[in-house]
């Protein structure tokens, strides 16, 4: 199969212009749910899904689907799919998520320009809501196709008093009837690795065999607001100071838990917000986030633990208040062995090399897996660097992990 | 001289009302420069000083004053002048600023009931942008009017793109002229104490002898974003873990100064900020500010002098980059010991006990101090909580200093 790095890359450079932000060094775009630039990257796609011949659907939680029924296909048979997401992270890079949505769509494109014949129909599709920028933890267009969570509760969820219906109402973006990931005969999805493994190995395509587990902790610590002048050192309540010692406490025991038990666990504070947050005022309380995750579910709760003994220690020993909340826990996803093995016979077939590791990350596969057999296909990342504008992927390994991807989707589309 | 309780206390709830923000315990406001909160406060001053039959000017940084001339004065004597600020922190309380300026006009109600004769105007002054909120490091009316900074200067000041001559105009506030601190024969200010030791020694009245010198420092903290879930510990260069290590090692200086050389020290991280403040994404920079004050200049730099080590020990050890700028540092200022004395035998002829303290917190008499005789009187402050809701100083309490602040205004306008 003919899969053009030129045809693939003009289509993720294209996405890129959505939400583009000036950036000292690399390519930033910033793409949330429900903007202006979610829109125009919508719309882009379905004009590229239509002018490659495909009939496109919008469901009722913005998925955007692209089905190819070939003439050699049973219409009604459970199609092939694949695809990822178009939103980003606030500075995020160009290719996670746009990567395989549009390697889906030149794997279709390939596939057609090779006279395949396929059994099945294919599908490339773009969940909804992958990063959880705005609603819910992520991963939410996804859930509602996998059946996680009925669609009312999704588009329920609420950025700043916006409902995501109403979210996606304001970009014409909600549409009709639901995509259902169980009528898939199989699912894959190739992403960009966002560590440095296959960069290190020197391999194009990395099979995923586990998917991370995910911990969210919502903690909050409360002291006592007061003037940062005239309140001596021994009568003050800092939540500030109580969360620095918290955030050190997460960061110690995720060290711990790697030398101890499994070398994959990562624990991240990655937003945290003072209240009142001026210079000269001792702060009130501290809202942060702990995001804990490892293939071993163990280390996962192990860490949740020590970081709710971190908050009681710091309740005695600081007089501060504090609270944590667990909203959502995810035992780690392993993949589907028929899909795994698809790719790396697609791979050995096209002289490409793969290589086995986890992802580190969420995807909306972890979902995707619940409903059918699934599996998640890495690219390389250059320095392991995403969520951010130096995010990198060589062209040429966009398009070798892209010929892994559309040979594991023309095998199974041919049963 | 008759100061009252109740007419004291009714402008002060009454100025409440602007910028007030539903709390659950206390009373908040939210009083910023150039809001309109800010101006909803400065019309009903100006409406209570020509109530009081006093003539109103606004000078070009928007500092309101209001001067009564009795027929016994001669008008060219330089005035007796006292007064404070209007502006709040965002979620003050009600009294840190006001308490001073209605003191102020209470007293000369007071000497006008009285019919006391001065040989000289007094003056009540409402000094803009005192808490730096928006503009600067505040003190911005009282560093014109006292003839440290240039108007121009001061006028150039920036918020998000807005000047303050901008925000001045934006709620007509902006006067022409400029008071000049250095006309004034002596100036008091009236303000809550915002510490515990006038309520433990269960005074009235504080008479300060020195105000703590200040340094403000800028810090920014820069890492790499990376992507939470799959970049492994060892990976990272995390600017939210090294800033938590820097907070601490600031909490740690101060109660190192405290404990070795001076309990007056105090070292304050009230305002940070992370970039992108995302929960899945590793931090790019964090930036944040410490506010470093004591009696002893030199226990300031030694606190300043440990936060330096702090980061170069932090760009050695995690490998981030760092930088610390300090933007001002402001020596201690001794208060005049003629005004002093003034407040002492005007506290002992009305039977009010008096107290020497210092001020951890800056006022604007740090500025007039450096143009005339200056003295700061505080009223006692409950639970020593200031710059929250939760502030709170009994009426009783605000009108026998206030008793004091008018007796000592009368005494030097008799001169």
């Amino acid at each position: 199969m003919d899969v053009r790095t030129s045809r693939l890359r003009d289509d993720i450079e294209a996405n890129a212009e959505f939400g583009a932000v000036p950036v000292e060094e690399g390519r930033g775009r910033t793409v949330l749910t429900g903007t202006t630039a979610d829109r125009k990257a919508r719309e882009y796609l379905v004009a590229r899904l239509r002018d490659a011949g495909l009939d496109v659907r919008v469901d009722a939680v913005g998925n955007v689907a692209g089905r190819w029924t070939p003439d050699s296909a049973d219409p009604d048979a459970d199609p092939v799919a694949a695809g990822s997401h178009l939103d980003s992270v606030p500075e995020g890079g160009i290719f996670d998520g746009p990567l395989g949505v549009y390697a889906a769509l030149e794997a279709v494109r390939a596939m057609r320009d090779a006279d395949l014949d396929p059994a099945r129909p294919v599908e490339v599709v773009s969940f909804t809501e992958e990063e959880g920028q705005r609603f819910d933890g992520g991963l939410v267009g996804s859930s509602v196709a996998a059946g996680d969570i009925p669609v009312e509760e999704a588009l329920a969820f609420e950025d700043d008093g916006v409902t995501l219906a109403a979210a996606l109402d304001d970009i014409g973006a909600r549409g009709e009837g639901l995509l259902d990931a169980s009528d898939w005969h199989a699912w894959f999805e190739l992403h960009i690795e966002q560590a440095e493994r296959l960069e290190r190995a020197g391999v194009p395509a990395g099979v995923v065999t586990t998917i991370t587990g995910i911990s969210r902790c919502d903690v909050e610590i409360r002291g006592e607001a007061n003037h940062a002048g005239s309140t001596g050192m021994d009568e003050r309540c800092d939540p500030l100071a109580a969360a620095s010692e918290f955030v050190l406490d997460v960061e110690s025991a995720a060290n711990d838990v790697v030398a101890d038990e499994s070398d994959t666990a990562v624990a991240t504070v990655g937003k945290l917000d003072v209240r009142p947050n001026a210079p000269n005022v001792i702060a009130d309380a501290v809202e942060l986030t702990v995001d804990v995750r490892d293939v071993r579910h163990d280390s996962v709760h192990r860490i949740v633990d020590e970081a709710r003994a971190s908050l009681d220690r710091l309740e005695a020993e600081r007089g501060v208040e504090t609270s944590l909340d667990r909203p959502w826990d995810r035992a780690p996803v392993p993949m589907s062995e028929r899909c795994r093995d698809a790719l790396h016979e697609a791979g050995a077939s096209a002289g490409i090399e793969t290589l086995d590791l986890h992802s580190g990350a969420a995807h909306d596969t972890m979902h995707v897996a619940n409903a059918t057999d699934a599996a998640l296909l890495f690219a390389p990342s250059e320095d392991g660097i995403s969520h951010n504008p130096r995010e990198w992927t060589d062209w040429e390994d966009c398009a070798a992990a892209t010929r892994v991807l559309a040979g594991a989707m023309a095998r199974l589309a041919a049963e």
